[in-house]
């Protein structure tokens, strides 16, 4: 086993000042200078967070492959640096592509873009960390019509591995991301190359066979510090002969409660396989207006009477969920029958096929050429109002939400990250960090019961009150017993005073979770720092093995308490 | 870090005389004397096994509790001993319940037999290593009718836990046990406790959230050596509103290729959930009769004439797939409709229902009742003849597949295992390893394509040949992906020239499989024992974990080559 030599003096763990000439020097050489950012200028644009604070990190480098990231990661255990890898570096929320000190060097992993393979038979791409979203959607649309890959809501410039290494969700039956995982080539803190399931080169079956052989370590390599993924397996589900989203409105803890309720029982029975997102009326508010400029100003949030109003105005329930059923044509009927009989006296349930999505399109299209004006105004809104109560910018979101559940990436959800920022956001590509949003994301793992739904709800809203925040939520399917309670802090970046107060409602509710025996779905470096969590025996035994695969504990020191 | 201190004079590993009085004493004072077994006698009956070679134990040692097999392991590093844990050891064919090396002390969990908890409204049950599938079923059936739980169509006395840390499969959706686990609760090697998820006692979604928090490391105690599971949760299925059990069969590799590419197309879409399982003519025919007693006096296979004359008496295609449809009644209705026309052409599709296996059920009774002869025998054979060319033997076997799909055990697809045993197989509880019959398995993974089916035949079947073995072998469906091809060597075990035959024949398998770059998807003793494959970058990280965990390698050395 390698133990660490404490014997080079050129030690710049903690140290904000830019590294040395020398080291990027050294970076340079194994990188080419041109992709090492060293300067105060681009330290600074790296180091920017949606988070309250940041921590200056010491250079940015871009490597181009497997080899030089490994001989960074040597490098780092000789010059005694840490080394804090990134996928896109669009993790906004949960920590930015920000180290937990300052003085770190962080990789971003954006240049390793390609995609190696797709299986068409068996279902599968082979990618590197760089690959996007939008990347491989518009590479499948154009070469492998015939498979979808999913995608999260959020931005089409996000990672495919990097997401699913952090082990983030989606709304297809692949929303999954880890889960559908599949092979996954790794450079370990020394600087050596591995490969998940025990195959070696060649193996046919590594990127279908999750487990492989021996100890199952692919998920040693999710969500920790023990290795940097370099290239990886992703499933990919057929395009479905026919796919139908519906939603279901709620009112009330009560009908929130039964539907979760609902929507479980036909998880667990199969009828229901995509990963049905609930949003509440807050959140579905940030996605289709700013924050009201005088409360923004005033560094408020919106008193109980005035959401009921806009609630009113743009026709937004309690409780929006969001799915898909999937399958042939008498498949999607019977499980439409199934939902509608399901969440009877529940929640109320709408549907919407290819056709009707079509044609909301186009009235959509016809309201905004009118400006919201004269006959064409008035012809859209007659045609809505015959389908929907809801708003044209809700009825706007349909589409993308379809392409979504088609595993189509869209702007639109991002944009509601820059609800409570003075800006507009500008044309994509959007970057909420750049751009100075406010925004911190808790997510805490439920048993998805409606009781359990309830109670978590009881247990946030009144600390966003006393924080004097609105809350953002949303209950998210990880799988047929799963949620996550996804918090959302909206903050006026530029208000140092509302900065601090959702640095504290942030740790509020966190110590809160955390006493009622709630784990975290997910961290981010608000999470990893924030008192309160014991330490666990699995706790000891992850720290045995970064011991043992990281003794110099260069690689991202502190990420997941590891 | 601990390490291992090298200064014990009692040291016994690799010892095949018994334990000495002082040890038996030592290990007697932790789980009660009544519970160790280091007598001549005790040592020989549990160290059979059912392949051709097998390793005395020491000493079989019964604990009763987590804190017991804890107080062992510690009690192994001062005494340098290895520990070898078995749930209930009935892993016939893998190594049955032996160590790699004599002298090992065999820890059986079977005492540690609790149900802790059944969670109706989330589908899960907390259990100990000791519980049986039978027992499991039984208890749902009594207490919680609406839920059921996979089982493996060996034993019914088998462990649900200890097959699913071996990663074993059923044919239900939830089949693959290994992927329906959820939080673990672990004795590492030093003596240690841990739980699995990253959860904290409590913690609502110990048990329904497999991820957890943090690294991912419920993987790493499954095919391996890294800790005893004392204590597990595991999913359990909604019992469905209706399930019809469907076969197929197909006769030459091109029918059963067209078959696989069928399936996986309809698993890949969702339409079969069920892991179908297909069987070869000659896997079958060990299911309905023994080996032909003249052949197994001169130890030969079964020539080619004599084996088609067999499948025509029996009605036995060259495969059968096995498998179910789950869901609402209209659900599986599209589902039958679905599979009807992705197998057109391909292979014969034949469906049961409740109804349909009732009336078989009735119809081999009066078949038995009438001996054969007579009335009875020509109104049964009559009726029969009008649904299926089978023989009343195989139709008799369409119950218990029913039960199975639904989760209830049976002893009928063990008694194959009796095949070329010289004695019939007692009634239940069958034991093969007790029974002296001759049994390895040896199972690759495959991708779930036609051609990759007919390839792995064709460098199977002249293997068995060449050797003089008829190949048993079926395709278990692990994922939408993936098959593993799991080759049975069924032997005398009293023909000593056989079993060395035998052993030749998997040696012989195993180097062809490794060399096309094929990996096996669970080993056992032969399987780690056997020459060829090479050392994998990611065996050298299990090699580090295994180091910290276990500096005194005291569990199950060896055992996944770790």
């Amino acid at each position: 086993m390698a133990h660490c030599l404490d014997d080079d003096k050129d030690c710049m763990t903690n140290v904000s000042a830019p590294v040395s000439d020398t080291l990027a020097a050294e970076l340079g050489a194994i990188v080419g200078s041109e992709h090492v950012l060293a300067d105060d200028n681009g330290r600074a644009l790296h180091s920017r967070t949606t988070e309250p604070d940041s921590r200056r990190c010491n250079a940015v480098v871009f490597p181009g492959s497997a080899q030089e990231v490994a001989a960074i990661l040597r490098l780092a255990s000789r010059r005694k640096f840490t080394v804090w890898p990134f996928s896109t570096g669009n993790n906004w929320g949960y920590g930015t592509k920000n180290a937990i000190e300052p003085g770190a060097v962080i990789l971003v992993l954006s240049r390793m873009n390609r995609i190696l393979e797709v299986n068409e038979e068996l279902g599968y791409a082979v990618i590197e960390p760089g690959v996007t979203q939008q990347q491989l959607y518009e590479h499948l649309l154009a070469k492998h019509p015939g498979l979808i890959a999913d995608c999260t809501d959020s931005t089409p410039l996000g990672s495919v591995l990097g997401n699913a290494i952090e082990r983030g969700y989606g709304y297809t039956p692949y929303g999954d991301h880890f889960g559908h995982l599949c092979g996954l080539e790794v450079v370990t803190p020394t600087g050596e190359m591995l490969r998940t399931g025990g195959a070696g080169e060649g193996c046919p079956t590594w990127n279908t066979h999750k487990w492989g052989y021996g100890p199952a370590i692919e998920g040693l390599f999710s969500q920790g510090n023990f290795g940097v993924v370099v290239k990886g397996g992703i499933w990919l589900h057929p395009r479905p002969e026919r796919m139908l989203l519906f939603t279901i409105d709620a009112n009330g803890p009560d009908e929130l409660g039964a539907t979760m309720d609902a929507l479980r029982v036909l998880a667990l029975e199969g009828t229901v396989r995509s990963h049905v997102h609930t949003a509440n009326a807050f959140q579905t508010l940030s996605l289709v207006q700013k924050y009201p400029a005088d409360l923004l100003a005033r560094g408020t949030r919106i008193p109980t009477e005035r959401l009921d109003a806009l609630k009113a105005q743009f026709g937004i329930p309690d409780w929006t969920a969001v799915g898909g059923l999937y399958g042939s044509a008498a498949q999607v009927r019977a499980a439409k029958r199934e939902l509608v009989h399901a969440l009877r006296g529940k929640g109320r349930v709408a549907f919407f096929d290819k056709a009707k999505v079509e044609q909301s399109k186009r009235l959509v299209e016809l309201w905004q050429r009118s400006a919201g004006r004269g006959m064409g105004a008035m012809v859209a809104q007659t045609i809505k109002s015959m389908v929907t109560r809801k708003d044209f910018a809700l009825v706007a979101l349909l589409p993308e939400m379809y392409g979504v559940l088609l595993g189509r990436p869209t702007w639109s959800v991002l944009e509601s990250a820059y609800f409570k920022s003075r800006a507009q956001p500008a044309a994509p590509p959007l970057d909420p960090a750049r751009d100075g949003c406010g925004l911190m994301w808790l997510a805490t793992a439920v048993p998805m019961t409606g009781t359990q739904a309830r109670t978590v709800l009881a247990l946030a809203e009144p600390l966003f009150t006393t924080f004097d925040f609105n809350m953002s939520a949303c209950l998210t399917m990880m799988n047929e017993r799963t949620l996550f309670f996804l918090l959302g802090i909206f903050f006026d970046a530029e208000n140092e005073s509302e900065r601090e107060r959702a640095a504290g409602l942030y740790r509020a509710l966190h110590a809160t979770f955390t006493e009622h025996g709630y784990q975290q779905y997910r961290g981010g470096i608000p999470e990893w720092t924030a008192a309160g969590t014991h330490a666990t025996p699995g706790g000891r035994l992850l720290g045995q093995i970064k011991q043992a695969l990281d003794p110099c504990a260069v690689l991202a020191p502190g990420r997941y308490r590891i």
